[in-house]
């Protein structure tokens, strides 16, 4: 990998360069979809040195989450997993999943990806391929949980997701956090553990 | 209710009739959503005495689920309900739902109806309505079950839908329905009896 390197007219390191890298990365991620995206692809497209990119975001998992501004990243889902007892998993999970969506600024850009996934067959492939291969088959090879298993704890979550802030049916859009994690952790312990 | 009663031009009983009907049907309920829709608005649109609509329909459940093409229809539901023991009410709805699923050509309505509900928001509002009033809260207040658990299970159901129809997770658009019952009906049980 080369080393970071100021190309003519470009500050490495201002807001301007890591905006312009992010929207390069959106447009590489829509064209590619995420399993063909790279970062030097994406560094090409935004006109400067891969090893910049790295230096902002890490990984490509990390350059995915910012582009679409997701605050649901694999890392903080693989933090949340590995702090605590795996027989509390579901109930971890789960928290985490209405603790991130329960501000509506993280929120709006989950629903927009998610909508567009069920509209738009590139905006499709993209996310099929991140949930799968950035998500749910890294967390179940980890965990040693069957993929199938991951995909239906996955369903469980993204159901009740829509359920509460897109369709709002009622009582779930106006329900309590601790009441949801009481009905749904069993669910989504026995996918990981049962 | 007054009796059936042709109009001029108009032959009560050909197919015909009852295409105009479900086309009423589908602006009506488009334009005042499913609660607020009745029986009496759309044989008005229609053109035909509301007794007609009666005649081929029997419930306003009846012709929403005809009109929007929907291969469940809350009928369906009940009945599955209660064809057999209580403890394999989850064995049973998830069966019903991977069946009536697996049939392009029944699917794709439910698919479309989804879609649009995700996208607009006067389809949301009728998807809401008749989801929750014309088969969650109903089922939920035969079988004695709280509305949030009913949710809760809709939530899981159609999270799987989404998931193996629309998404194409693998494994889970390739997954056997046997494989899929034996996975979903104890988390779809639990929320009914656990």
């Amino acid at each position: 990998m080369s080393t970071v390197r100021r190309r003519p007219g470009r500050r490495p390191g201002s807001a301007d360069t890591r905006g312009e890298i992010l929207a390069a990365a959106r447009k590489v991620f829509a064209e590619k979809g995420f399993d063909k995206a790279t970062v030097r692809g994406i560094a090409r497209e935004a006109q400067v040195d891969p090893a910049l990119v790295h230096h902002y975001f890490s990984t490509k998992e990390g350059i995915f989450a910012a582009a679409m501004r997701l605050p649901l990243t694999p890392d903080l889902v693989f933090s949340t997993l590995n702090e605590g007892p795996r027989e509390e998993i579901g109930r971890r999970l789960v928290t985490l999943m209405l603790r991130v969506t329960g501000d509506p600024e993280t929120r709006e850009p989950m629903i927009a990806l998610v909508r567009s996934a069920m509209t738009h067959e590139q905006a499709r492939a993209m996310f099929r391929e991140f949930i799968t291969n950035a998500l749910l088959k890294r967390v179940g090879d980890e965990l040693g949980v069957p993929h199938l298993r991951m995909e239906a704890a996955f369903s469980q979550m993204f159901g009740v997701l829509v359920a509460r802030y897109v369709l709002r049916l009622e009582p779930m859009a106006s329900a309590d956090p601790e009441e949801l994690v009481d009905l749904l952790a069993p669910t989504i312990q026995r996918y990981f553990t049962g």
